[in-house]
């Protein structure tokens, strides 16, 4: 499946008064990392109505496993990675390491969405092309490798 | 002209590792000020298209002196006030107040924006209508007052 | 097990480009809410330290399941419940309601932590008083109610 | 006067439901690319108590003007300078370009602060020390053009 690497650096407004980053923040992290991805794997995210028809890829669920916290002027390095394809919704995992050390894990579902048929401020699944499959089930090497240092450079 | 008060209870999250608001925050609050104020004159900004035919009160300029800290926990009335009419822009002056003391003034100016038109992605100023100018000359008292507490009531 | 309630005005500046709620907001409105149920509860998380000599209440897992999207001006209400209450650590579960329909569910599993014993910046869960433990299973009602309508009068 | 540049790439979510930047995102940046510009000058501001005894440079006054808007996905060039040393204040000057046009510009003033010699949780302005008057005061080339580098590859 497609892997994709970003680095953050953690700012001093992304920490609260324990001098750690304030938990929220990973949230935003794990969309723009996804947004990375996407684009590493030859899908910005804004093109995607141009390309496929659909709206987004909207987020239904997401959690994080926080394991040692972090905090301003560390870089962290993000490894996201396609971790499950169903019929019209995806799951990307993002590790998060500091220094090699793993230091938080997280899991965002999306869904392939449509407009809605009959109500106009809402969305639909449906199922991925097959093109959009085989691009997100790139292998992580040589070409996902090559992709993936794309990705980085061009998102830094 | 018009004045709108606005309760903000500062969070946990709002505060940096100094223990303090992150001073970007303001800032935010000074749109949901905005906002509120807007609401409260009779111009909800979600219509300003519907009512108006324009796009928006986009910002052209802020700027923030910060006189004493606050941090998590504290309440702040912010109280917002337009304090200058022009010809398609306008100034609204906001001022932070715990429990009574000045804590951050600040001021905002924003464009009467209609969309461009030649250019898609921007917009142009135009003048603010009569109707427009009489909502925001509003006396303070008594309708004003009246019109204040309502917005204040609907804004928690 | 201890209920409390909190509104929440979505703001303009809370939303993203596709006009509905950026998604990591709603984690740090999580935030807010354990906050505003500790308050009620009688446990102010700023006096955590002073009171029970911990150093706070450190997630370790957030997770949300997003139902429907909002938007600005939409007023949530957040209904935040201690679900679990384990030897060192509990779960609070927060359903997001607006006009009474559920738009999101979700939990944090928090620790209560000391300072650790050895390493100067990190914590250690320890277990949970017993008079906390009373605390956050004082039942909804009667006075779990009265609790929590002084909690969200507080907070606004 | 010591010159630093820092690359920042929009995201998704600095953005808001008008398609553009989030207006109070671009005063979180400010924050990022002073520290930047002081890490670049050999004054990391984690290490100024040690180094200095001071407890930070909070800031006093900020202000910005809005030229053009940007999107997600536009990579924006800072060029943030010391434009005004005083006794024991100073001014940063950054300007926002994308593809070498100036879409913004703004102002910070911070102080040199040590702790109040009465009061716990306030600062006191104290003369800025020779030394970091120096560091503050190099010439941008070819030096600085050499520190900025440094600081700009330090930051991506």
């Amino acid at each position: 499946m497609f892997v994709n690497r970003k680095r953050i650096l953690i700012e001093f407004g992304d920490c609260d008064p324990a001098d750690i980053v304030f938990f929220a923040n990973y949230f935003r992290w794990f969309d723009d990392c996804t947004t990375a991805l996407f684009l590493a794997a030859g899908l910005p995210v804004r093109n995607l109505f141009k390309s496929y028809g659909v709206m987004g890829i909207p987020i239904v669920d997401a959690r994080a496993r926080f394991i040692t916290p972090s905090t301003h002027g560390d870089e962290l390095e993000v490894e996201s990675r396609i971790t499950e394809l169903r019929k019209s919704s995806f799951v990307i995992t993002h590790r998060f390491f500091r220094k090699g050390e793993l230091t938080l894990e997280g899991q965002e579902t999306r869904v392939w969405a449509a407009a809605h048929p009959t109500e106009s401020n809402r969305m639909k699944a449906v199922p991925l092309p097959r093109e959009v499959i085989e691009k997100l089930s790139q292998n992580a090497k040589p070409a996902g490798r090559k992709a993936s240092r794309r990705g980085a450079r061009s998102h830094h």
